[in-house]
């Protein structure tokens, strides 16, 4: 059988800890392979398949496939964000629990999603990724691209983190506060909604810049253009920071550190529901907009 | 004695209440006109003239001008940018008070700011206007063009408003509120900012939705792209509810009616000082981020 | 047949407006009356009746009844409140509509808490209300008990206003905002709870300060003890402004006007359904807490 | 020389960071004693004398004291208030550094302000504090007293507590969060301010309730009636979870861990400025209600 759409490669990734894998990733493959498809799947998936078979890493997993199919929550789906991007394959993202707003697909519409895709019927949303640079003594010593958000917060027990934000080189404020967050308008609705920011939809080139509990009550959330240069600054008798990274991630931080946010040259292409706009997804999740 | 610079003819558009005005408006038609430029101004500022003379309408005076000095506060400035947008020509906003987010230059740094600007050296910031059209059974039966925000709020004495969102089509959600504003970048740090939203830079090229006293916890204030058609319907038993067109104008709105806004195809140029940043200003303004 | 309670005279008082009066007033005299009680009705209730009778003004229907039944919303309550308190007599709140805060009984429930409460079974809560004073030139020209809230607000047009907080004579502070609510703990998960006030339960003696849409960014509601005296003094120059208790009553202020207030001498006694916490109705009402 | 006062033995509490207690301890001792009194100090401000002296634990300070006088900033004032309450001896709080909101005493008031203690002119404001029990298999394995709140927050890098609150007893909500504070009055304006929480006057005999970074939006700071007993009981698969006691110590909870919190049989006394109300420390603290 000749395979039916562009896709010749599908990768699959997903998370062992969701119990009910065992029922779905099997059948999966089989149901890929009559279609005369090659199929790779990541370590994880691997200890869902009966006759327990290799995996690879996701980074391999990525490299050698033309469209993935991630099966999880929106962790799962940060995770292959990372390897997809670089790639330029879309995901097509089936949640394994309860709606995500990046896992739009619930896994009853699994057959039914991938029959339209690899029919060449989808439509995708191009999501910006943020670029995370972390310099000490003017050095990178750490970089990443992220889908959601950087944060910068206190370690539990310390009072609070003091630093300095500058954008394209411009200062703009001194923050004393639990922690800030630079969102992408994909994690707008994650941790910064959380900590208040506002909601912004994904075609708005932007970032969002929230504090964590902020200690001055006029410190607001910020939303400034995403060909714009974040630098934040550690105040040099900062103790005990962490840079984490989609919430996956955890770095120490040293006084005097600065972290440099910018536009990844990467989207993340995330294969959509295709009825449901992107407020119909957010209602659905946020239980929004109802009352 | 030749004109310095491209502006051949200065207009000055004015508010009387401001009782320094008396002093500022004499001197300044001399010093203008000593430079070999020609000077309108309209029927407010007139009345600030030791010799009464004639004012001309203000949408006269954009007519004719190459360059608009406005005297004032932030709502002199709102009036002016509506007949200063459609002309193209530039507005340098002169600030007769405290200062504004929109009027940064102190009445101190008048001459200094002039003579830089009839050189030709300043820098201008363009914002994007909001176009506005209420309809009535489908009429279009009020259209404007607003720097700041458009409002739909509830009569003093009224409940609440109830109305529907939608965006390019496809329905947002439903509200019940005091009122709902629908903000530019430019209008982010005005009322929008009072009722919770977020502090937008003008680069970004986006909308701020905002809502007054939500009677759902839920609702947040979104951000979407000014590409965008947002439509917002009353609901059909709502009563005693306004639109307000930049804090100026309020407008009976009938049960049913539509609100449409979508970018105006006008820009506001604002000359803008020169060393001065957007959160300079800001934190001029708001005090913020200081703590 | 003998009264079956302390209760010999039932008053009803009810809302015209909500239909389904029609098929519940008439049955419910005929049980009240079968149980050998004296029913007395206001006006609105009357028509209600198939044979058209005569209701009493509201302030009569109290204060010749020992038990209110109350059919309606929140609104409908408030109104009843007023003429209940000063009875001392207790309200069993019946919601004809969707579940309120204080119309916490739903018309399935009637009967079943009326035989409850005639047979003495059943707990009250009882509930500070709000005693306000208008001055104009020292005079008290106006004064209302209220149970939720007391709000000075800018009308419709209007820019703001501006007004200067003290308590017990001591300045506290000057808003300028939209308006500001003076609520009770029972208020305070009314119109206080949309303009960003906190949940305060009716047990909490206090009153709850939440402005507006406050211009300053750092203004935040206040709870303060309910023995004190609040005094709002309107700035001079503020245009445009009114007082509305209740969210029922409109009274247009003047410059310079003041309005006290304290806590009324007066308590509300609501009948509250046996097995429910103030927690579970809120939990029910708000859709709060889920998640 | 006889003793001025009923105060025979003054306590002095101190942080020996304060660089300048070199200069203001020392004759402060020798004023002391000059004027009869007996002086006792910690080993902390033992470190701030020329001549060593050993200094005593804190409890054995607050024990022989009639009197505190504590140098430094909140965090020693909330060190200190867990000593002086048990004995019921006031405090005198002197601010080393800038104004906080309980060490409203300047260090040039020092002398005068110990002046008017002595001669028995002072204004006592007495603080409610939180007795915090934090349960394991139904034992209490800590307990204590603080001034200023009971948090129980997430790791930095854990993703969000889930814990359930009750409140004597009945069921309030379930919380999923970075973490959950339990503010007296006193601390409304500490940490629970900047999670958006509300300004509660000390007269309010309350509790305030403050959800940090809530991921169900409709989440609000909730104020009960501080003779509740607060029951939080950790979900079970909650994973690095800290209880805070004012911000100064750390303990790490286990699943299925139950934090209570009542009021404390203590109170803290606070000896006042006499000319400044509550409003006018929070004013100048909070840079707050200006604008």
């Amino acid at each position: 059988m000749q395979p039916t759409s562009a896709f010749a490669t599908v990768g699959i990734i997903s998370r062992p800890r969701r119990s009910n894998l065992v029922a779905v990733v099997p059948p999966l493959l089989q149901w890929l392979e009559k279609r005369g498809l090659k199929v790779v799947h990541d370590e994880e998936t691997a200890g869902s398949l009966a006759t327990p078979a290799q995996g690879k890493r996701r980074e391999e997993v990525a490299a050698q496939s033309d469209l993935l199919v991630v099966l999880g929550g929106d962790g799962t789906l940060l995770a292959a964000a990372r390897v997809a991007a670089p790639q330029g394959i879309p995901i097509l993202p089936i949640n394994m629990g309860s709606l995500g707003f990046l896992t739009s697909f619930t896994v009853e519409e699994l057959y039914p999603a991938l029959e339209e895709t690899l029919a060449g019927r989808f439509s995708i949303s191009e999501r910006v990724m943020l670029h995370v640079d972390l310099l000490r003594d003017g050095e990178i010593i750490e970089h990443q691209n992220v889908l959601n958000e950087v944060v910068i917060n206190k370690g539990t027990l310390a009072r609070m983190i003091e630093l300095e934000l500058a954008i394209d080189g411009s200062f703009v404020c001194r923050y004393r506060a639990d922690g800030l967050i630079v969102a992408s308008p994909t994690g707008s609705t994650a941790y910064s909604l959380s900590a208040g920011g506002p909601i912004v939809h994904p075609a708005v080139e932007s970032f969002i810049i929230t504090p964590i509990c902020p200690h001055t009550l006029s410190d607001r959330p910020v939303v400034v253009r995403d060909s714009s240069l974040i630098e934040m600054t550690l105040s040099g008798n900062t103790e005990s920071v962490f840079l984490t990274l989609d919430g996956q991630k955890g770095i120490v931080m040293q006084p005097s550190d600065k972290v440099h946010v910018s536009r990844s040259k990467e989207l993340l292409k995330l294969i959509q529901p295709p009825k449901k706009s992107y407020f119909d997804i957010l209602r659905g999740t946020l239980k929004w907009g109802e009352g």
